[in-house]
């Protein structure tokens, strides 16, 4: 997702409304794997349901602070416009080919028993929306459904349930928390159950094939099902039929055992393309991450967690969890604003808000790629810039990546123009997700340990909730230029311009009454103790949280080393381990082939870098701070990210041996 | 509100969309002031965001029970289409004249300081709503935006605020919780503010009327006005403009003393008109506030909830309190769901809900009325049933009203064909508001306390969470029929058909291990305890909280009773507290003109029952309830609310003194 300013819409883009959608999957899943890689793009309904944006994005959140608030207060909104491109480049041509979907997504209740999702809308965002012309009726009308992976086997469950007790092969269950579920006939329902069994007698005795009851109440049917069940289900078809008038009535038919079997058949057939339908959109999220391919998006972070978060699973209260899911799900991603936002692009890019990107990236030194769109898929136009939709800024996003790409092949002996998807020269820029707004770490990184930035300058300061800003310059105006970051409405962060003045601040507020400062590192410090006695699981559950990155990579996958790892050291919310003991084999499944996938791409992406040997400028930065060497070995990858992750766990003793951040983000917002 | 189904609209009536709202207003007041009564009706996004609508209606639910959880439950929720049916009687021609008016409503963000709201969808009201053609895009796009009283305060003083600042006759004042406050330069901003300076001082020099400055950024205008402020406003106007890119500059110009005033004269009336239009619907509410006539809903406990928490204040914490609230802003409310299930027409109507009702009330004994309206105004056409919306419901509902009013009139000698809305054989169908799923409590009385129903056949019984209903039938098996009503998964009320079995129950009980059996007396005193440790005011408060029903109907009204209650007896949030002390005069006014216009309906009221002293069955039915006898002088009816608060407060103390209930509603849900 990404913030910015556009005209009204004026086309659509293949995919959308649930009535297209069972037509635009195969195209869907064809496009995924012939794609070098797909660019996706979200909108909510809103970005934080509790404090505001700003507060949200203190520049100082450590990544754990960040991604714990983003999932506290951003999760509860709805991702209901989901926007993919997929991009295959033509060698002989020279061009690539584009393919834009753009979905409506709602969660529709499928049942009376299927969950009733609330979710939150801010009016900003809405009203936003609404001046770029989304259109609303399209989403709540017509929206495709989905389901996690819980909610499917929850269902899968329920059909099965239920058609064990029609055919009498299975105990009587009980739906959880139904008043409805009954052993017993309540004494004002035996005559009528009296009069059912009466009928039921008679058909098995005269010649007719079969008998229609009166309409009655759900409950009714329950006893009707129920006293069949205990009794003499063998030679009966019991079915529920709506008449004229829209109103349920039971039918009892004598079938002999082939006719019975057939129509069970036919029933299990028609209910697994119920669930199908019920799965709905998950079904696109299943197929990219069983594609294993590169996705990009642009400012990705939420979008990522709310992908997850409403067509796989819950996200993880921890960020450690959070980046294992993330990269069992989608294990190749680029953020476009953080490439743009370090070497070699930060020099020459300096607002890196899409839309600005774009125009930045089809002017010199950059290339504007060339794109061809296949005749039954509906083209963006660019120049015009009169769509906002999902589906464009995914294709946006797409074209900003491979202007970028290729600019990193101008460095190359001989140069080249194009730089392919799966090239070495970019995984510098894999698995790292731009963070809004934090001041001295640029991103996420996905695939290992966080950057430490040394914080030394920074002292947390707590005051009367009537200090504004302007007080904090006044209380520091000795100390040169400072930079205030608000904490809330007693506290903030107040970084100065130089280390050696924070011991002066300290000493000289010893005993000041209305204000207290104290260092960044007792900040840390108390925080952490807090946190320690808040937690729920044993105090050496770090210990536990080894980074199975190496896991991960191998084919055992989100659900297994999830709820392994969960089971082992916390208590958690019921749903959320249900559904990781209930993970069925999908998503190793997915796993498993994503493996082969990257293998196949690791070749040839060392096919790639050939000639490359010769040290260019931005690759040694970016080696610096963990990234990828050229040529290195891909199946390193995991072992380092171990390496790494101890790396972090000495850290939190020892704060002073942190190598100093080397990143130097220009302030783009 | 109601829920019910019927088919997609094909129409609108007047007064959608925000462009609309401006032209439609002016017409809206016109038809309320002459109206003999107005009905309402309301859509939501969702019903209840925590239990599910079964668990939060329980049959045995105390009327405060109710009240606490439909505030604490529903009113996330938006109110989002707001419908709106005049109805005044033609006596020449003996029809009624009809004006009926839908608005979608939508709190669309003023400016960047206003309250950004945010509220929850739940997706099968959602769901029901698409089913039924509502137009999400209309509502999203040109809603009527709207203020509570607090905020139109709030936004005033922001406006007087800065126009203190800018004639430079206030004080420097800071914008809550806005890092941009400054009184303070910072170091990088000084050499901008001094070219500013120069400037200024070149214009006063120099023989130009004006300067325009540079486009800048928010902070560097703040700082230019601030600067500005403190030296020279005299002779000058400041005023910040847009240029064609959009950017924002500042233009400062000479003026004399006249021009001065003459302009900020017109900037006085520019905001006096954004502020109305951003008081937007809320002025609908209050111009039928101010007309205070009877104003008839169907099912109309949440629609009454969400009108005032919306458009008036946050409704309060407790049930008196908002009671009191309400009479303060409807005075006089009737709906059509619970007249229809008390006498005389429980025996007659046996489903309640609208479209059925509607169709009752069409037959025999029932008249259908003859309605008619204006041309300019969209009639809606009850035989197609096509439309569905909220300004259709209020029709029908109006219709209701007066087939139901109307029959009254047969049973007066000589029979009445018509009946006014001000007729006091209504009295006893006044301000009684349905209550959802109540078994024993068929309405919350809104002007007085509220029935107590004799519960000793009632038992609360705690059990494991595995247990089911059907275990409940089997612990209860040797007592006959019984009556189970959920609270959650571990407890629920089982009333037994027969009082003397509750000893038995309870006795038998005494010994078990994995259940726990209490009388409903027992539950109750037990809740009370908890609730009074719970309480954050002083354990006598209840003594303060005399219900002013006689305040209340002699002018000093909402704002005046309801903020000095509140003061003494507890603290409240600062919002609210803030709201009652910022109630400008207007409500106050509102009660005033009420109390004109009640006195004018009293006399109407008297000479439209001359003739029915004949005690008819019905009427004797209610007096029973604490209604009003036909002919009662119409302002005994506060000092009757206070003596039945005295009874009240009694019977915490001896429960075994109220009378058991009279009522018999018919369960018709």
């Amino acid at each position: 997702m990404h913030m910015g300013f556009r005209a009204p819409p004026a086309g659509r883009a293949a995919g959308s409304g649930s009535a297209h959608f069972k037509e635009a999957l195969p195209r869907l899943c064809e496009a995924v794997e012939e794609a070098d890689f797909i660019a996706i793009d979200g909108e909510f309904t809103g970005i934080s349901d509790g404090p505001s944006v700003s507060a949200l994005t203190n520049g100082l959140d450590t990544p754990e602070e960040r991604y714990c608030k983003l999932r506290k207060h951003s999760m509860n909104f709805l991702l209901f416009q989901f926007g993919l491109c997929t991009f295959k480049y033509d060698q002989n041509q020279s061009i690539y080919i584009t393919k834009a979907f753009n979905f409506y997504v709602f969660p529709k209740p499928f049942n009376r028993t299927s969950p009733d999702i609330k979710f939150i809308c801010q009016s900003s965002s809405i009203d936003f929306l609404a001046s770029q012309g989304f259109d609303f009726n399209k989403v709540f009308r017509s929206g495709i459904p989905y389901l996690t992976q819980e909610e499917e086997s929850q269902l899968r469950e329920q059909y099965e349930e239920r058609r064990g007790q029609i055919n009498g092969n299975g105990p009587i269950t009980y739906t959880p928390n139904s008043s409805m579920s009954v052993s017993h006939v309540p004494e004002d329902q035996r005559a009528f159950i009296k009069t059912v069994e009466d009928k039921v007698e008679d058909l098995l005795k005269n010649s007719e094939k079969s008998v229609d009851l009166e309409p009655c109440t759900g409950f009714q049917r329950k006893l009707i099902y129920q006293t069949l069940n205990s009794r003499q289900s063998k030679g009966l078809h019991v079915e529920t039929l709506e008449n004229d008038k829209k109103e349920r009535f039971i039918q009892i038919s004598k079938v002999d055992d082939e006719e019975r079997r057939r129509r069970e058949q036919q029933k299990q057939q028609r209910e697994q393309e119920e669930l199908n339908d019920a799965v709905g959109f998950s079904r696109v999220i299943r197929a990219v991450s069983k594609s294993g391919k590169l996705v990009v998006g642009h400012n990705m972070l939420l979008d990522v967690m709310h992908t997850i978060h409403q067509f796989c699973g819950p996200v993880p209260e921890e960020l450690d969890d959070f980046k294992e899911v993330t990269m069992s799900v989608f294990p190749r991603l680029v953020d476009t604003k953080l490439m743009a936002s370090i070497q070699p692009f930060k020099e020459i890019i300096h607002n890196t808000s899409l839309g600005e990107l774009h125009k930045r990236l089809i002017e010199k030194p950059f290339k504007s790629p060339q794109t061809e769109c296949p005749e039954n898929f509906q083209s963006y136009d660019t120049s015009s810039e009169q769509l906002h939709e999902a589906g464009y800024d995914a294709y946006i996003t797409g074209l900003c990546f491979i202007s970028m790409a290729n600019y990193l092949g101008t460095f190359l002996t001989p140069p080249k123009s194009h730089i392919s998807a799966r090239s070495k020269l970019l995984e510098p820029f894999y698995n790292k997700l731009f963070l809004m707004r934090v001041i001295d770490i640029p991103y996420l990184n996905m695939c290992g340990p966080d950057l430490q930035p040394k914080r030394d300058h920074v002292l947390y300061v707590t005051f009367p909730k009537e200090w504004k800003t302007c007080d904090l310059y006044q209380l520091f105006s000795a100390f040169g230029n400072i930079q205030v970051s608000w904490i809330d409405d007693t506290s903030a962060f107040v970084s100065l311009s130089q280390t050696d003045q924070v011991q002066i601040a300290i000493n000289t507020s010893r005993y000041a009454e209305s204000y207290r400062i104290q260092t960044y590192a007792e900040y840390i410090q108390s925080r952490q103790k807090s946190t320690n006695t808040n937690r729920r699981w044993a105090s050496d559950g770090w210990a536990d949280t080894s980074y199975s990155a190496a896991a991960m990579m191998t084919g055992s996958g989100f659900s297994h080393g999830h709820s392994r790892q969960h089971s082992k050291k916390r208590s958690i919310s019921p749903s959320l381990e249900e559904q990781n003991c209930n993970a069925d084999s999908s998503w190793t499944h997915y796993c498993s082939v994503k493996k082969i996938k990257t293998d196949g791409d690791g070749s040839q992406a060392q096919a790639d870098v050939s000639g490359s040997d010769g040290a260019v400028d931005w690759l040694g930065q970016q080696t610096d701070e963990g990234g990828s060497y050229p040529g290195q070995d891909q199946e390193e990858e995991p072992i380092r990210g171990k390496r790494n992750r101890k790396h972090k766990k000495r850290k939190s003793d020892d704060a002073e041996t942190t190598p100093p951040p080397l990143f130097d983000v220009p302030q783009v917002w």
